[in-house]
């Protein structure tokens, strides 16, 4: 559980999945009425409660109410996402029974303990913090966010988030989650543009298995704290680099994981194109089965580009892995093949290409496909 | 190498992908100046000619040429396909030292032996033939296309088609082959239309790792042997039901084999609706691994359904594995995971979604996702 004090402004995002669990329904139902505003999050593992009909709804119902009623707060005020299997309802009693302890011991700043209770097959923390001066004091924001060290003085504004990984074993946790928290002063439209350009050069920018989950979620909170407007540019920069930050974390941390790669795809001849072939080639299974094994099969990797469905014609295209000239203008770079083997087998593979054709660039995170994903997610459910 | 009378017939599909590669592309090019005709297919394997540049257009032309020196006929009348790495040029004076014994041993009727030939990691030979009765001396065409058992006589005509399957494992063999050909009397136009449904029936309906190829390419040939004209109708449904064979054929044959799957989607809002569910849930890699798991999580089926980006209202859809219910009209259906754990372990797992929204249906074949598939991609093309 995660409480903010009344009046919190926040803004999510959620998954666009048409078996889009009850919590999210209803969060989304909530942020609606309370024209952007709530004072508490709830999470449970172990039951996604999606495709449960319209019981499932009435169950996701009845624990925000409970919540409500034990914070003090509206029925709208409390947003809710829940994680695991699909298509099971929720045991109501065990979940109603927790909430007071849980509520009364709630306690200020503690990301790290919201952080931890949301892990599940997470093998790791994720939690990313940044710092950005206050306008206030001397009326001037600092130009650069920064790295949070242990110093922290009142005239900054902190951005945190959290995250729970795409990990999708055994209770099947096919769910994405985070949340960003700020103490800077915003208003509902300002956070909720604020979290789409961030989420938009993270969250959508990855992959872990190429299924949009029910309940994949990303939530934000300004609790005005401290009262003090930051510039928008900088706390915008902050909030990305916290959103990439847990994004890269969440790949990372993938099931049977071994190697990240990045795919940068530059030259296109429109965003889109940039974005299907990057998300393409980051996504192919061939490719992604080349990434585990180190092998410089790039022949993959332009393959995914020509059927991305974007504009693209070989006799201008570049390929690079690293510093590594694999492709170069329609032919083969005849670079030799342990010189391409050393670059796909780095911890973080670097790719680049070139189409030629524009000005337009993206890029896509994902990771090797491993024999250990395929085990994980073949064991039974039961 | 695969000779046909002089003034066969020819139709071809090939892959969209824009890398398509050089025989791809030439075969394209002859088929078009010819106005639908060809005497000659030969098919190389180990390297894909793909990626390869002019160099590479240059090599096929080559060989091409070389073929129709030594068969007498024209150059644009040789069709061809190469398969196996991607961006390695072809070894042209190997291939052109093999033109002439070929050509001398090719005798006729030796599908089998082609479709022997064009084996690389396949492990079964992929063939199926179909008889047709002619129009001809009784005027009246048998209503129903048959099995070939060991009988033949004048008055029917064949339908034989071969396949080399979507096997990717070293030496990275990304392409899927098929021939299909007839003794049946078609016009171009008409050859190209029935090939056309065909596939679309069939090879357009399986996938075994979601990636369209560089050298995907689908022949039929119409020899006119017998000058016999067949009921097109029947003619269209022998070629479909060859093709469709040949198709599951591939998905048995995948690497790492263990369990095949179809999906079944009815009650669609759409045609296109209809396909892009049974597609997203075919391709899910989380289903895919579920399936290998003989493991109930029906789950990630209604996840893959919502994601597909078609019509989707939950309380409508209805889901159910082999003959057992597990969603009904927006509701779980309690059914007992064993039950449905013995549906999900059959060797030929079908699901079947009804949307409930209209009268539209596809299917979409697949097979398991398993730890072997992904050992045997990750290796080192080198």
């Amino acid at each position: 559980m995660l409480r903010m004090d009344d009046g919190a402004v926040a803004a999510a995002m959620f998954t666009t999945n048409q078996f889009a669990a009850a919590p999210v329904r209803i969060s989304r139902d909530y942020l609606r009425n309370s024209r952007g505003h709530a004072s508490v999050l709830i999470v449970n593992s172990g039951c996604a409660n999606a495709a449960t009909g319209p019981h499932g709804y009435a169950d996701a119902q009845l624990i925000g109410d409970c919540v409500a009623q034990e914070c003090g707060c509206a029925p709208d005020a409390v947003l809710m996402n829940s994680t695991g299997i699909i298509g099971k309802r929720l045991p109501v009693n065990n979940i109603e029974k927790a909430i007071v302890p849980l509520a009364s011991s709630c306690v200020q700043g503690s990301a790290e303990s919201f952080a931890r209770a949301i892990m599940t097959t997470d093998t790791r923390l994720k939690m990313s913090t940044r710092l950005v001066d206050a306008i206030g004091s001397n009326g001037v924001a600092n130009a650069n966010s920064q790295n949070v060290k242990n110093t922290m003085n009142q005239a900054q504004i902190r951005v945190t988030g959290v995250a729970k990984g795409a990990g999708m074993i055994h209770p099947n946790m096919a769910t994405m989650i985070a949340v960003i928290t700020t103490d800077a002063a915003l208003e509902p439209n300002e956070l909720d543009a604020m979290l789409r350009v961030a989420v938009e050069q993270s969250f959508h920018r990855i992959s872990i298995d190429g299924d949009t989950s029910t309940n994949d979620s990303v939530f934000a909170f300004a609790t005005a704290q401290r009262g003090a407007a930051a510039d928008h540019k900088e706390l915008q920069r902050a909030f990305c680099e916290v959103a990439r930050e847990l994004a890269h974390m969440i790949v990372c941390d993938g099931e049977g994981f071994t190697r990240a790669f990045e795919v940068r795809v530059r030259g296109a001849a429109s965003a889109t194109d940039a974005l299907a072939v990057s998300k393409t080639m980051a996504t192919s299974m061939l490719v992604r089965c080349a990434i585990t094994g180190g092998d410089p099969n790039w022949g993959r990797l332009l393959a995914a580009a020509g059927r991305s469905g974007a504009k693209v014609d070989p006799e201008r295209v570049s390929l690079c892995v690293g510093d590594v000239v694999l492709f170069q203008h329609g032919q083969p770079a005849d670079t030799p093949k342990q010189i391409a083997a050393a670059e796909f087998s780095k911890a973080n593979v670097i790719i680049e290409l070139d189409l030629g054709l524009g000005a337009h660039e993206d890029f896509f995170i994902s990771s090797g496909l491993t024999q250990e994903y395929v085990k994980l997610n073949s064991e039974y459910s039961t």
